[in-house]
């Protein structure tokens, strides 16, 4: 199955055209491709994580706009263009409220709108909002390929290293960032191996990074978390490459609950561990990972996540969706502008403000 | 609901009674007890794994030496008993061929009968059999009553202690071994919390232990796997009690896979980290932990856990059942003759060579 054909997200023909997206709730078992020619079925892709991961959620709602604006012929009068503008953005901001890429996107297609509302040509303004979508899909793929050729140096032919979660191309707009990593090495000539964590509770490393990786053809192991530990012991990992969160001023760095521990073990067996994030992922406003708020999640996760209740009725269960792993333990932060290395406040300032 | 009223193995009547058991493959959605009153349904349940734990497989293979003699009347020819007893234990060691304990239960039900073959009463024989698999029942309760008894002076009133995988009353006669510490804590008057990991692939963690602790009143919190690190960090965790499949001469310990990952982030910590297993558990013929075999087991435990496949098909998998925690990271190991601390070649040669 060739790269083309399992894009995350694409839009098909022209500003006419619609929205398709790989339907990632079906994923691994069946690859499924869902056609969003309305903007409810792009609100409830969203909404049900069809589509899933910061960017590609952002770029899907910057598409979902254009859809649904569509229904406004080009002769309408502005007054009413701009009332189904505002309708549609509101509409898709409430598909997932807590989802930040969300907002950001459906603010730059909004800025984007006012800015040519002088014109008061619709037809102007629809092709100006497509281009923008098209922009922000464009920018997306071209910072995970950047992150992917800075890290992809991190490899040498022959190595294995190991991933944590999914920040692969179903998250962004098709390469992704702790991915793009692994593909770039391997379309550099690199032969190299990955194990992948399941990731516990809701096995993004098993439905979804096993299965990128070997729609791509790279040789992937598939461990539970708490074998990743061993796995190091054993001598069979090089090095390790996660995403983020979100990242504060100091280095520390917010991802998917596990990240921690897989740290401390590489940090035990001298093991590299990278963090690969866009540097829109900083958020210089927090001095350090203490503040970052940890996010619980619904105890079914964990008790009941695979159509088996698993757990005793009743029983404490505590879900936090994320760790933060504190600086000391990051040996490098590979971002679209070069790798930060050592992760310090200084070098992170100078990379995030000249970027 | 009391204590009596769950015990994993139990005896009803006298020599001419049967064996109950807890059906373990129902817990925790069911507690359910199946009477074994003929040979077949105790070889059933061990190979099923009904019944789990290596200590309370030997128990459930001695009681089942009795249950499967009596089909032989008293007056019976010698011969035919001779022949009755062969054929119920090769059955028998037949439904685990594996587990260590089986044998060494089944060897020890022989060696009691041939000890009183000169007799040929075949009353008398049943008798002392019978005597024996009490015995065999009653020394494991022992055990694990004074390793709980020995730990327990390691928590502290309010204390929080993390746990890994089942090492419960439900692997024992009834009290466990890591468990036991919690239970004999309690039972001293102390309040305290356990955290238990929810053990992939098979989550004994969740189905088993969160379930244990629960019975007996005490306070748990479920987590995943990947979480210990995090509420390490957070400061939660006062200490961490795991279990033992085999410890080396040197201290090196096998156990279910995380446990090292665990006893990783416990040092990261300092938190101490204590192993409790009774002196059977020594293999003094071990050098150290590099001796002992890591077993692998069936990737489908991974990929189709709990009722759906939820890995590609075709992924490599790796799934070793247990791992091997260095001496260095363990602070102590909690033995039914006192603990060993430091954990060095000495301090277990004198301990083991001693009792």
């Amino acid at each position: 199955m060739s790269y083309q054909n399992i894009e995350t997200l694409s839009w098909i023909g022209d500003q006419h055209g619609w929205l398709r997206m790989i339907d990632q709730t079906l994923l691994p078992a069946e690859l499924h491709e869902i056609d969003c020619r309305h903007v409810e079925t792009v609100w409830e892709a969203i909404k049900t994580l069809r589509v899933r991961g910061a960017p590609a959620i952002g770029i899907a709602a910057a598409y979902g706009v254009c859809v649904g604006l569509q229904t406004i012929p080009s002769d309408a009068d502005i007054v009413e263009f701009k009332r189904r503008l505002h309708e549609v953005v509101e509409y898709l901001a409430s598909s997932r409220p807590t989802a930040v890429n969300l907002f950001w996107a459906l603010n730059r297609m909004k800025a984007k709108a006012e800015s040519f509302y002088d014109s008061k040509n619709i037809e102007e303004i629809k092709v100006a909002l497509f281009s923008e979508a098209k922009a922000i899909h464009e920018e997306d793929r071209r910072i995970c390929r950047s992150i992917g050729m800075f890290g992809q140096e991190l490899l040498r032919n022959g190595d294995t290293f190991l991933t944590h979660c999914n920040a692969g191309g179903l998250a962004t707009a098709d390469y992704g960032t702790a991915l793009a990593v692994f593909f770039a090495a391997t379309e550099m000539g690199k032969k190299i191996k990955v194990y992948a964590d399941e990731t516990r509770p809701l096995l993004q490393g098993s439905r979804l990074t096993a299965w990128e990786l070997m729609q791509r053809g790279i040789d992937v192991t598939l461990i539970c978390d708490s074998m990743a530990a061993m796995v190091m012991k054993q001598g069979k990992i090089n090095g390790v490459v996660v995403g983020a969160d979100r990242i504060a001023a100091n280095g520390d760095t917010a991802n998917k609950i596990g990240t921690y521990g897989v740290a401390i073990s590489a940090k035990t067996h001298n093991i590299p561990f990278y963090v690969a994030a866009p540097v829109s992922t900083f958020d210089l406003t927090l001095v350090d990972g203490n503040s970052i708020p940890i996010e619980e999640r619904d105890s079914e996760e964990i008790c009941n996540g695979f159509g088996k209740r698993t757990a005793p009725q009743g029983v404490n269960v505590y879900n936090p969706a994320f760790d933060v792993t504190p600086a000391e333990f990051i040996t490098g932060i590979i971002t679209e502008h070069g790798i930060i290395s050592p992760v310090n406040r200084e070098n992170i300032h100078h990379l995030v403000s000249t970027s």
